[in-house]
């Protein structure tokens, strides 16, 4: 199997990457091209122990910075991501991994490899970590104006994704929205709520922002406007009180050998919450595999990104995709017809 | 002043509320209505230290519990909402709080209240600590369909609560989006970025969800939908955090004593992070004054909701929410016309 990673996304470039990439290859056995500028990259290999790994390089001139707009984004036609995509699409390579600008992979893969028939909205979903386990959310960020025939289309990738790669019999889809009853809810999540009651997959109705951690769910629908407020707000809830913490804590004696005798403890629980430990965001919907990781993933993360991207490849998601959106879009057609 | 308390509100009920209602009582030196069923309360009258106390209790047969929905809400005509907000519309109270069904609060001071001239949603504002203050958001849940001009309302309510009541001088409100740059967004907040860079009011761009706690903005505006999703998912962050950190700390004897330790430190921390400790939801633009205290509020909360609705009355905010209001409007007619 060959992966194509993108050596220049993230915040730390091609110094974890490239590592993350080695790492992948030599535990999942699998080729990776790193894709980015050539020099920089090979510098990076001979630094690292890469032994028993399958690492081709493959130069990209151009680089999308964390922060661009989407002039330049399309303005760079020799990018390590358009490149990345590009692999993908000509079969050079079976998925294509980032830890880049989310909306230039979002867009440059839309754009290049187009999405699966009958999928309107390819979308971003994230796993996330529950009291229960694992939640998909679904979409994070990739369309921030939908029809509720989108939500619809994200439930179902939402749930496929959750049984072929998770391996859940029967994952629970919810409606995010602002009460549990039917009633609860906007122009657009009350009319996705009647489809999806009338779907193939297991809704379970509305549930809350107060569930998105809770485990009451496997897959939490909703568009990407609300879907990336709520995951930017999550992260906004622990640096705020982690601060909080930390100011408090250093303020007293005692509390700081607390605090010193808890310090494994507290990185268990970090690690626990830290969702790039979970491989990243997938682009669901496109026509090809691709994973965004997040950008501040380390060496590890880069790995984990990697590893999701094969467990992609080896379970036939888009294939399974496909199919699921075939037969919800022909289930539709009888219903309507 | 007179202030009308809702008994029958909250998770705990007129034990919680009685209390509170007295204790504002005492320590604000103004008159409490406390409304709901004449015998439950005087009970809880008799049980407290009320010296100095003036309360005087108003009978409501009915009581709207906390998980009602809209058709029981309209059905009971003599519950204790309803009457605490017909004391305001007759003039016999300047205030109405209620730590009660959310919903209910909205939609009966909504009807028996009406809105301010010109007002055409009246939206729910809250208080949330951040690392720099406190930021108001709003709307968190009253409208959830809504249009450009009315976030561009939301805005100019937010901020003169923020200048009449927090005293800040020129608040800098921010709109909830999905990036910082005005091309970032739904359809909803591309127009409204629009009106608010043309406002009177200080608009400092988009904000985004992990913008929510960093203090960037003293006002971030939201339709109720994205607004009430944000907040709740804040809620199950900090719990699901919480259990974490319980669960994995039980499991370590010196993470354990670790943790005793700094117990005093956690929970001034606790308490920060603890929006009940900030009085309340606002309903803002509404023809009164009515603050919703949290479900969970203890006698304190109770008492701090109230204390807010007496620096509303004080400060006449809702004549300087008429004047900021009219006068947006009339610019805006005047641009327009």
């Amino acid at each position: 199997m060959k992966i194509a990673v993108d050596a220049m996304g993230g915040d730390f470039g091609p110094r974890v990457t490239v590592e993350g990439a080695i790492k992948a290859s030599q535990e999942y056995k699998i080729e990776v091209l790193v894709v980015g500028v050539e020099d920089l990259i090979k510098k990076e290999v001979d630094k690292t122990n890469h032994s028993r790994a399958k690492v081709a390089i493959v130069n990209a001139s151009e680089a999308i910075g964390m922060g661009e707009g989407i002039l330049s984004i399309r303005r760079k036609k020799k990018s390590s991501i358009r490149i990345g995509a590009q692999l993908v699409k000509d079969g050079e390579a079976e998925a294509f991994v980032s830890m880049g600008n989310t909306a230039a992979v979002v867009y440059i893969s839309k754009k290049i490899l187009g999405a699966l028939k009958g999928v309107e909205k390819p979308a971003l979903s994230l796993l996330v970590p529950t009291i229960k386990g694992l939640t998909l959310l679904i979409d994070v960020g990739a369309n921030v104006n939908c029809r509720p025939h989108h939500l619809e289309q994200f439930a179902v990738m939402g749930h496929t994704f959750m049984t072929s790669v998770m391996g859940i019999k029967k994952p629970r889809v919810g409606l995010m929205s602002v009460g549990e009853e039917k009633t609860k809810g906007n122009e657009l999540t009350k009319e996705a709520f009647e489809r999806l009651q009338d779907s193939p997959i297991n809704f379970i109705g509305n549930v809350e922002g107060k569930d998105t951690y809770s485990g009451k769910a496997d897959v939490i629908v909703s568009d990407g406007f609300t879907g990336n407020v709520a995951l930017k707000v999550s992260e906004s809830v622990v640096e705020t009180f982690s601060y909080f913490a930390r100011t408090e804590i250093m303020k007293n004696f005692f509390a700081k050998i607390g605090l010193f005798l808890m310090k494994r403890n507290l990185k268990k629980i970090y690690k626990k919450v830290d969702y790039t430990e979970y491989g990243g965001a997938q682009l669901l919907g496109i026509n090809g595999v691709c994973i965004i990781g997040h950008g501040r993933s380390n060496s590890n993360a880069v790995k984990n990104a990697i590893g999701l991207a094969k467990d992609f490849v080896l379970n036939k998601v888009q294939d399974k995709i496909q199919h699921d959106i075939t037969e919800l879009t022909h289930s539709l057609g009888q219903a309507e017809g």
